[in-house]
């Protein structure tokens, strides 16, 4: 009998499967959103996309002390947290064959609190920079209520056995010999995330020019 | 005692809410990937990310026969897709009323499978259709083995009760007065997602021509 494979072994398109850890961590530095899933009151799965970032060995969520699902994933329920990254698209010579660019990690595991002050707050700071790089310095530091109102998680990344999975779909199309001598195109569009330029609140008060943090994303 | 509000009614910032089905299509339109959620053999959610896409009353979901995810869906799994279309940054004056611009489905139910061949064909076409307008007349069509290999589901979107939830997030900062006051800069920053050109595939032969499909990408 077989051993049934772990759940962070990839069963579709195996080869794509990615087990260096770097490029977990250059995923979940880049991307800024997961999709966390969990079990609601009858069993049935509930998912919720919410802001991810990395703490070394810990993918940190963070939201409001009211949040259902933040209070069970407190509470200790196992959750599964999906980051995936868009990347373009495949077009092969059928369809068929296209598929999607993409950088897609799935961790499993159970999350525990970060409740020291000190802690919570240097864990919101690299929400803060992850997505805005330079805005901590630019806005005030968190009230002591804020920080109590605010939910700091986190899922520890495991080395040995690791509890996620890695999958890179990077490659060209792969078509069979009969397409390839068809008269379709084929090739890779490849697809990116761009920010414009920051665009003024209504109540923003005249002076205030727009930040270093805000022009560096159009930037980039 | 109070009734529990159904799992569609948004609990954090509920005045997110969006109860126009309308707004629903658009967002379930516009984005290429969804995140099934659904309940592993131990109970404990898994969270996979896949393409979706929209036929009337139904979000389509397609994927191997071999996929263990979508046997369990088909078999009749709970399923709950979330569909999340990240779109700019909320700079407000601290980190605490800082967010994101989004548009977030979740959508909850049971799959059926599309078996009809014509049929599937059909929603096939209408995955190639949403990434790539006007890819599927220039492809082949799909062979029976291809139909054979590939299974399609199909969720309900229902309308009274909905079996979704909608949130959006697209206003300005909501800083109280007297950060307002303070020396930051508040605005927004949207992002959206861009396509490069068309990159021709190694094995592409001669003289073919990137087709008009990916040229209208581009110059979206």
């Amino acid at each position: 009998m077989m051993a049934t494979p772990p759940i962070t072994t990839v069963t579709r398109i195996a080869e794509n499967q990615v087990r260096d850890r770097a490029r977990l961590d250059a995923l979940l530095d880049a991307a800024h959103i997961g999709h966390v899933g969990v079990a609601g009151d009858t069993g049935a799965p509930l998912v919720i996309p919410t802001a991810v970032t990395r703490d070394g060995d810990r993918l940190l969520l963070h939201g409001s002390t009211g949040s259902p699902w933040m209070r069970r994933a407190r509470a200790g329920a196992q959750v599964c947290v999906a980051v995936t990254s868009f990347e373009g698209l495949v077009v092969a010579r059928s369809a068929f064959e296209s598929s999607i660019h993409y950088r897609s990690a799935v961790l499993f595991g159970v999350c525990a609190p970060i409740t020291d002050e000190s802690e919570k707050v240097r864990a919101l700071d690299l929400f803060t920079s992850a997505v805005l790089p330079g805005r901590v310095d630019e806005v005030r530091r968190p009230t002591s209520k804020e920080i109590a109102a605010t939910l700091v998680l986190a899922l520890p990344i495991a080395h040995d056995p690791p509890n996620w999975s890695l999958k890179v779909n990077d490659g060209w199309p792969e078509d069979p010999d009969a397409d390839i001598a068809g008269p379709a195109w084929a090739g890779v569009v490849p697809a990116r995330v761009v920010y414009g330029p920051g665009v003024r609140a209504p109540d923003l008060r005249n002076g205030i020019e727009i930040p270093s943090s805000v022009r560096g994303l159009a930037e980039s």
